[in-house]
């Protein structure tokens, strides 16, 4: 098999063969296909695309690539979440604990964050003394003790996904639909779940800015997981405006505690409750919709979701102190309020640029290298469609250096669109797939 | 300025700017542009293609890359003939030494042949003692003191394209009209000529098998030649049969000198005449093409032509007396004559399979490092459209290894296509294009 040969079928628009990816995918990774075939095949995906068989083959092909996570050992049906990414997304942090108190078993694998989307390992250790380096059996360990562990990415999963989706960002062929879904699917399957649920963005501060662009990503990805022979769940949200209030990282940590109290923003609520409930469908603790809510809202009620996030924090050495009394956890020293210059409506608010707010301020990280402030971030008050009033307080940005907080502020009111007509909001679930 | 953006931009159709191609190309021959992105850059031109304004742009780029030849010692119009190669074309050889008989200045840098095709440096070592290594300050007398030089590639011309066109070819990015227009002119540019007469071939044994895709060619490359100020004539010659007769060095030496005396098959004559003419026009020697004709005609009858190739082969160290009696060439140990099997007519020939029995006879290159028996070849009796008799020889196949001289006679009748009805013959010159 020569790579040429197949460069030329797919510029002409021919199907690539699963032997003629498999070979591919293994030669890449050895390093025997130069970068710039491998780039110039990637590009001739870009225009002709890969067919349902082609998407699989390459996801099964990059999630061989490297180390199969195995999880037979803990027993039950084990179900993963994916989110492709947003502002504000913190929902890993309270639908965790959620499923976990519900008896599914949550074995979740997670990323930092990188320009102006967050990452959960990041939220995560701005509890203090929390680590999300666990060996693989200690990982494997505590999900069978307590139901869920997260920690960062221990093994060497899909290396070629990592090695050409480097070599993607750098060409210009990383926003094509089937390559996006295997890249992502390809790490899912190596994780080694038996269910995943999807929650797929649209909106102005997700990667698909178009519902339609959002449900065919979903698609593809449902019909990768389900080929592989896992139970597909995806859901369609909206992020058009940051999920929820806080964005930043101990800012959203004491968000999804609220929430895990019962007193999360509703938006933020309504999609846990949602994801969790696909998740207690997938795992066959619930037998519907109805039966998941309920079972959800007893446990947030109840405190059962709660307790199990406060077991999960001490599993992997965080303070529970600071968890129990938020207060604790870490604060910027300058909290600066932005007022309403005008009176009005929230009409857009310019989700990416909030993230680049937070990134200012030191709450995310503007390369791999970056350190974090755990502390900064901001609070919005008001979100799309509210009321407002000149002089109304419209967010509180917190910081530790006053310039990087103006400098913040200005970029909020240049992001933060006030109308003379009221904006019908979005829901926040569009549509589920399975 | 970063790749990035210009692969983004190229890829979602849009145009690059003249200080974009100009920075790309000279990052890239600087080894600034990594492979990787630029070979995704040429498969989003595969798909986009480039405007008339991009490809001038491009192809001005590489000329300027490298060394450009500076034939301004040399008085009057400076005239270079390039061909996009075919399978028995020696039209330089008796093209040159016509147009110098006429006062026209040929400055000729030539190639070597590679594959199917044959070069003019190898057909000219078949001389004994000809030498095409000269150095410029050599090359140019020449041409002051006799008219006329033919030589290999003594600068570097154009190296940015010698280094893109070698990626083009690992990633099935060649086959693109405006890059590959590019790439001949860039190399024609910095070769310094006044006026360019190109020679675009089209049939089964040409680079571009349709005469539409040879008339694109022809426009984009003579478009090309005029923004940058050279007089510019394409011929779109037919090559859906071998030029003349003969193919491999010596033999087609020796059809070259057969025409430079007058006695050259029908074909090629009309070729070399009708670019002659060209030439001597764009050079001012004749004010139209009965006057060009007509001079030429005299230049062979007088024996004026084959002088000035006699003078040519002298000044490059080549025996003249090889020329003069070309029984003295190098010759070929065994003639093989190949019979017709049936009656008929010859229907078609697979020109390129010809100049593949070229090959297996030792009179090709496989790859760049081999080496040439100057013997070898084959002379075609019969061409399309000829009458065939049942044992009428077809062809003479000469060798030096009587398994390869097997192996050639049956791949010449596999590719040799005898059929009962007559075929119209295509015309020699299709289109002129100014």
């Amino acid at each position: 098999m020569r790579m040429y040969d197949l460069i030329l079928k797919k510029r002409n628009g021919k199907h690539l063969k699963e032997e003629e990816i498999q070979w591919m995918i293994h030669e890449y990774t050895e390093g025997r296909i130069p970068d710039y075939q491998m780039s110039a095949m990637m590009m001739a995906v870009y225009f002709q695309g890969l067919n349902r068989e082609e998407t699989y083959h390459l996801t099964a092909a990059m999630a061989q690539s490297g180390d199969l996570l195995d999880l037979s050992e803990i027993s039950g049906i084990k179900v993963d979440k994916h989110s492709t990414g947003g502002v504000g997304d913190k929902t890993s942090l309270a639908l965790g604990p959620i499923a976990a108190s519900l008896g599914v078993s949550v074995a979740k694998m997670s990323g930092r964050g990188l320009g102006h989307t967050g990452g959960t390992i990041d939220k995560l250790e701005s509890i203090p003394g929390f680590s999300t380096e666990l060996s693989e059996s200690h990982f494997i360990q505590q999900v069978k003790d307590i139901g869920m562990a997260i920690v960062g990415q221990t093994k060497d999963l899909a290396p070629a996904d990592k090695r050409l989706y480097a070599l993607r960002d750098v060409t210009a062929t990383v926003d094509e639909m089937s390559l996006i879904a295997s890249s992502i699917m390809s790490k899912k399957l190596a994780a080694g779940a038996d269910a995943i649920v999807l929650d797929v963005k649209t909106g102005n501060g997700a990667f698909m800015k178009k519902p339609a662009d959002a449900e065919k990503l979903a698609e593809i990805m449902v019909d990768i997981g389900t080929e592989a022979g896992r139970k597909m769940t995806a859901v369609i949200s909206n992020m058009d405006e940051p999920l929820g209030y806080a964005i930043g990282n101990a800012l959203e940590v004491k968000e999804a505690i609220e929430t895990l109290q019962g007193n999360g923003p509703k938006d933020f609520t309504k999609l846990v409750y949602t994801l969790g409930s696909y998740m207690l469908i997938a795992a066959q603790k619930a037998g519907n919709m109805d039966e998941a809510m309920q079972k959800i809202e007893n446990s947030v009620k109840s405190g059962k979701a709660m307790d199990k996030f406060i077991e999960f924090v001490k599993a992997q050495g965080g303070d529970i102190q600071a968890v129990k009394d938020v207060s604790i956890l870490p604060k910027a020293d300058i909290i600066e309020e932005i007022p309403a210059k005008e009176d009005g409506f929230v009409g857009r608010i310019e989700t990416e640029e909030m993230g680049i707010c937070s990134l200012i301020l030191g709450g995310g990280r503007e390369t791999k290298d970056s350190s974090i402030d755990p502390s900064a971030g901001l609070i919005l008050r008001k979100k799309v469609g509210d009321t407002v009033k000149k002089g109304d307080i419209l967010a509180e940005i917190h910081g530790n250096d006053l310039s990087k907080v103006l400098q913040a502020k200005e970029h909020f009111y240049q992001n933060y669109i006030i109308t003379k007509e009221k904006i019908e909001k979005k829901s926040m679930i569009q549509k589920v797939l399975f």
